[in-house]
């Protein structure tokens, strides 16, 4: 039997503990890669991680509808489970966990984790009312039900990694956080589920963001150390591009992200734009 | 060697969590019986119940600041621990856990955990802002320090145990919660640890809480429904006594907490009040 035919599908939160519990008790370690589906090579890669670091591997699809803001994609974010069941199967993937939206939310579902520093409330925070909010819950919930002993995440989503960390942190979760480096398209495109939205001349604009963050790390390695003058030079490049509207140019401490006037080691340098109408992030860490 | 002397105190969160994960590999039930202290017959009750009900019982001695509003009784909250660690060891108990503030509270903590529901906006979350966010939120952290199979709580705080219960269950913590009913002294007064400040005439006036409750329960067994009637009648009682402020007399859904225009089958009938500078609560439930 191959690894191919043991892949699990389970869909109820029950059957989802009642293997974790297993997993416990044969002294088999847990990696989860919590995803909304329509994978890319960005997941492949925590899930490629997971398995070289725990015995079982896990990953939850669930388009989380509390992380969504009003009026944001939710209902046009790209799903594709067929084909997302192959990638997962390919790479050894045991158990696919994918609740329904009323497994995860049943009528009167209303305690929330809540991320209430400075950390949340800025950059896609301030964008996306109730976002981090939705993150910081869902994945409680999926570090309940799947208890694994690490979990995975895309430095992609920079702040949700230091959300995450954070919850992590202050609520005493006995989980270990892995964070890994964004995967990139040939181009340099950080990998996104939604550049599927992107054809045509959008896909070339959108090359803007990762053009932006080349340019700022080219202006540190050369001595620049004013966030104001790398920020500056890097909305410039983004002007250039007629249906890319900024949404933020940060330079944050990559820990806490406050702002910080000088890039110093550990700093994050991170862009988020609309882009015709898909919103894109990305970052780089300057070590 | 007998129990007394096997009795841990653990103050590090990371000792208490080796203490959980031992007890998990030795397949060993732990049973938490979550206080902050001042401990009185309702605290012993729920001690002797996880003592029966579970291999290990962890007792948490932590008076948190999150869950007093400003202004409240933090600061004047009775404290006694070397009674208290007296009390615990004739009771068996395994492990009393005794965070500092800062053990529990380091710097930059900042994720909560909040019921947001209607149960957790009325009676006393009405007139202590923060209080259930504070609760929620440190008895989140116990219980992923202390990971126990069952957490004990008492019925006197009715309010606590369906804001606790109902964050188990939105949030997926694979632990049962537990609620044991009111202890009471001789008169019927609640056992509470704020009984230590009423002395002399504001003791005997306190006892106006518990006739309010026992008039009710009287009412109701002669067929009286309407919770109007019954909270007018409970007012009088209350209105008898010159140093006892209401802050509500409630009768609700013993589950939800929803407000009932008439008693049913599991109706909650709550009361709370200041008496003289101390606020204390009290309940029963109709079956």
């Amino acid at each position: 039997m191959t690894d191919e035919e043991n892949m699990q599908i389970i869909t109820a939160i029950d059957r989802m503990i009642e293997f974790a519990r297993r997993a416990k008790k044969n002294n088999r370690t847990v990696g989860l890669v919590p995803t909304m589906g329509y994978l890319h090579a960005g997941h492949m890669s925590l899930m490629h991680r997971a398995k070289k670091e725990c015995d079982a591997v896990v990953v939850s699809i669930f388009v989380n509808p509390a992380q969504f803001a009003p009026g944001e994609d939710f209902e046009k974010y790209p799903r594709d489970t067929e084909r997302d069941k192959r990638l997962m199967e390919k790479e050894g993937v045991e158990v696919v966990f994918m609740p329904s939206i009323g497994e995860m939310y049943p009528e009167g579902n209303s305690t929330c984790v809540s991320p209430e520093g400075d950390f949340a409330k800025s950059l896609c925070g301030a964008s996306r009312p109730g976002h981090f909010k939705g993150v910081t819950t869902v994945v409680a919930k999926l570090f309940n039900i799947v208890a694994p002993d690490k979990a995975y995440f895309g430095q992609k989503d920079a702040q949700q990694a230091v959300v995450v960390k954070r919850m992590v942190r202050d609520l005493n979760m006995p989980i270990e956080i892995r964070v890994m480096p964004t995967a990139r398209e040939k181009d340099g495109l950080a990998m996104s589920s939604r550049n599927t939205h992107l054809s045509g001349d959008l896909r070339r604009q959108a090359l803007g963001l990762f053009r932006s963050l080349e340019l700022a790390k080219k202006m540190v390695s050369r001595g620049e150390i004013s966030s104001g003058h790398v920020k500056e030079e890097m909305r410039k490049i983004l002007s250039e591009e007629k249906d890319v509207k900024v949404d933020y140019v940060e330079i944050r401490d990559a820990d806490d992200l406050s702002p910080i006037a000088e890039v110093k080691s550990n700093t994050l340098i991170a862009v988020a734009a609309v882009v015709g109408t898909t919103r894109l992030i990305d970052n780089i860490i300057i070590s």
